[in-house]
């Protein structure tokens, strides 16, 4: 499959590059890029120098279509709705990483992000979320990759709210994330000094991450739920942990939840269930497309901790996008994409 | 006034030996270690070379009892309690870093400790939060220096708590702390490669803190409370950012609850209470004794998340433990405290 | 292939556990382990969860003698030389990661690490750098593979030192490796607190690799060579970069040098020359196989600054020790090395 | 003393305010900047709240005049020249941290940085290396401040230069230097994904520090001196180590080299000379003003490998600024910077 990337040479679109230039179904065809049109993809990024010395362009939407069957945009929310329904309407297939086309209800678009220029499009997006939606992926023309956080949170709080364990209204997520999720615009926030041996958390009751997870959450429960959602920054590269908290309706203990979860997950490639007494850690996923899931019932207080972790640059973005190509395309979901992490 | 460590060449060893050493009404006379005994405090931490080149010494009690008015004992729970009594049977005054003298309930300490050899002294300990205990910790002979996470912890939810402002039954503590609160011991979880780029929660739902937070907002409260506390280590030496939730129990804004919390804290030195839309750092407090707190009110889910941090070494442990000494001598409270933390 | 390892559980055996249980032509049969006997790899490193649940057992030659082909040890210096000769006496053939069997001269050796109790097998062992040794290597039965450090200093200084360009009796080589380097055993030189935001030199002109370099640089130059070497730690996990240096002989330029570098590592699949006015840096090769080589000659002096990065768990140890198992087995020389760094 | 700072926004300028609002001899008066005019520096470094809640102005030469002493100037280099001639021609002292007026020779300083516009100064100006030129500063009205490098190399040298001790024509220094050396200016190199779990060296044989070196080390031999001197960035906040390396003209050992440092700097209270068998590290020194020097004799070669490490935001600049000032004050030469360093 001939398949393109508009925006190459962020973090996620280095990832992209990597993964899909080893991919052994795909021929990688046009990277394209704004800020560095007419360098080399591994003069930006050196390691891939020998393994992929592809020009970026300029973004030009009738040679994508002339040369691509499907496109992968990673580009910054609001800019994807730029390009997205052109390329859209040259029949390409279309794995979106932005937050542009995530959203059923246009409203908590809206009001999280900014208006919409093509909200006619949302009905034939599908969530990217493999676990949850792999139907509707394989058939969609458009999936809109979710967010990092999201993935993460879902993952964990899916089978507690999919099979009425919990009180929907006590749900509190406290997220944490490598720095490689701020990208690679500069900025003070992620200026070297500031970010080492520091930590704090930011946007807090505010991310948008946050709507994102309440309405995919609340389609399982088919009810709304709120939630509080507080992300942190880690001083390390890549990885997601989420300490998820919620309130038992039942007296249940740690083994049955863990049953629970790994009938939920029965099957699936790239959620690990974690056993009693173990709980996920970053390095354990870092590198990898893996989400792996722990938890403890607190018996003192009827109350389970799930902690999961992702990489966010791998199932929180670029592996899940490949992930989503390997469904879309009928091939085997995890083809170039079995890379172990690394550990250290 | 002449005072002694007993336990000086562990990280609340050493921070303790490099204050007092510069605090102007301290002479410091014997410094003990098992591991170490008969080498230079300087050639163990070379920051020190030319500053404080101590010989340490084997505890000797007759001696520290004839050399010193006041020890400060910073050994592990269980230890300290074979070393406190003597000390004191000898009318030392006792500053104690440990767990071992933090409690006024001897069952709670048994069940989440060891069996006490001592809990005749309970009654005589007075826990060392200067923000709540100024008064008793003045006339005590025995201060029981609180841990890392309760001071962060406490700190965050006390107004709170004293106000009447929350839902006692779904307090959730999610802590993050720097790797230096492990110790000097070797273990694999403290070898820098398990470390780096790593991030995990531990000990959830059964570490000890938990107790101590539980009784001592209890006192507040005038009620038990069952809370969650989760601790997570962090891939840096110092610091650590407690973030608390609280399920609010009428309509409050941030606005009103940051005045609530400036007035409870009017006139401390060592808290400083962040202004609306500013959120605390770990490395705006790293190396100081300062605890800062800011707040935000998400009013979508009456939930206020507060974050705290501290240097856990400082006023986490060895900072407090001289404020506490400060008190008790009667002298300003941030004598020898005086130090801004170093941002970078 | 039937592939073992004897001591997988140290950083080198996870590598090779991990590269290894992806490689298109082997078959992972016994790992062995002294500290994890009956312990699942797994376990150990989650990150293998699901990829590589191999249960590790205690070493015992026969049964690894009717298991496998081939057999990588990865244990200490002196513990390699009690095992190695055994499984060659049982017609194995053996690729050791240890010091036990790098060098010609005994005496060398003895001088260096301690009594050796075989060495009647150095004349069977080659010493296995493919960039250099391509050939031996591949009719061998015992590769000893390179230090970690040797193999960026030698292959940073081949090219000069075979074409005669510089002076043999003043190179320096000022190297630099993550911590990964000093292993998974606990010591307070790689505790984490000790080595975050920390560097230091350490074994200054003692280390052993010191002989390494100078025995094979001397065997290229066929004279004696005596340099300087001085290894630092990095608070990173992985990576070495080596700066050498050595004054040229006659006046040559930048260009003139770079190719003479990319002439003498024509073809070589592993080795990247930079081009001009570009120099490597660890992320570029971290995660790979890559030795990435830049230079610059300071006219001022009429000294070339060479600049060489490895990975050292990879091409500094397990990476190479796979490329060693392609050529003796006669496989293409990338396979199961194919993987891109990570470059964040 | 009244005292105020030019450029206090950057790195440097925070360690200034820091150190300079705990002096017990100075009141600082004004804080310019150039991008924060109106903001308090505690808002923008908020490690300083409560302490130093000084709000910052845009430059005006007189009203520094009227309200100053002293002014340090911590401006890029070109832009110091700008400002030191106004505020030296209203007779106020200066101690200017760029590397404007640090050099004797204009052809020097105009080939290794740009064209200069008030070389008439280069005579009043002091290089401000007290271990040097103490009395010098001590009735100078300008004081050129050392860079952080050549701090820690000439350090490192100038016994064995001034002793002629070594072959001036092999002299190599290859340095590692923390991130903060690089400013709080957004650059790539600074983002933090891109120097996190990296080390690089840059500004191989073209660093402007070199020039700074060779001509004070120039001054010392009497003769002119060419040498190599690499930079590299190290994943750490603070701290520079310096790797130097020379080849000693008779056969001398560790112990009498080590003795004629300790002569050397015999009573020099920043400066540690450490024992035989012992080498700095970068946590002994970073937060504190010492340089600490160690080495060793590689009898082997014949060459001395001497280890020099500072903060290079303390002795390498801000520090050593104060020095300058207590010097240039006749106060004790200790006064405000009597910080231990942190170790962890």
């Amino acid at each position: 499959m001939k398949v393109s990337i508009v925006g190459s040479t962020g973090y996620t679109g280095l990832e992209l590059v990597r993964l899909l230039n080893k991919h052994p179904k795909v021929e990688l065809e046009i990277l394209t890029s704004r800020s560095f049109d007419g360098e080399v993809i591994s003069d930006i990024y050196p390691n891939l120098r020998g393994e992929a010395d592809i020009k970026c362009e300029a973004l030009d939407i009738d040679k994508l279509a002339e040369s691509s069957d499907l496109v992968f945009t990673a580009l910054p929310h609001g800019v994807s709705m730029e390009v997205v329904p052109q390329l859209l309407a040259k029949g390409l297939k279309i794995i979106d990483l932005s937050g542009d086309y995530r959203y059923d209800n246009l409203e908590t678009y809206e009001s999280w992000y900014k208006t919409h220029n093509s909200p006619e499009l949302f009905k034939d997006a599908v969530y990217g979320l493999p676990e949850l939606n792999r139907k509707e992926i394989k058939d969609s023309r458009l999936v809109a990759n979710p967010g990092c956080y999201p993935t993460a949170s879902i993952l964990a709080l899916a089978p507690l709210v999919d099979n009425d364990l919990i009180d929907l209204g006590n749900i509190i997520i406290d997220a944490k994330s490598g720095t490689s999720g701020a990208g690679r615009k500069l900025s003070l926030g992620s200026h070297f000094c500031e970010v080492n041996n520091n930590f704090k958390a930011y946007k807090v009751a505010n991310h948008r991450h946050t709507s994102e997870i309440e309405e995919k959450l609340g389609i399982l429960a088919k009810k709304d739920i709120s939630l509080s959602f507080t992300p942190h920054l880690l001083p390390i590269n890549r990885g997601i942990l989420a300490t998820v908290y919620a309130n038992l309706i039942e007296n249940i203990d740690t083994k049955f939840l863990l049953k629970c979860y790994q009938d939920y997950y029965q099957g699936e490639k790239f959620v690990r269930v974690m056993d009693e007494g173990k709980l996920p850690e970053i390095k354990h996923v870092a590198g990898s497309n893996y989400c792996d899931i722990g938890l403890t019932v607190d018996e003192r207080t009827n109350r389970v901790i799930v902690i999961s972790t992702i990489d966010n640059l791998l199932k929180g973005a670029a592996g899940q996008a490949i992930q989503n190509l390997n469904i879309l395309a009928g091939w085997g979901e995890t083809l170039g994409l079995d890379n172990v992490g690394l550990y250290l």
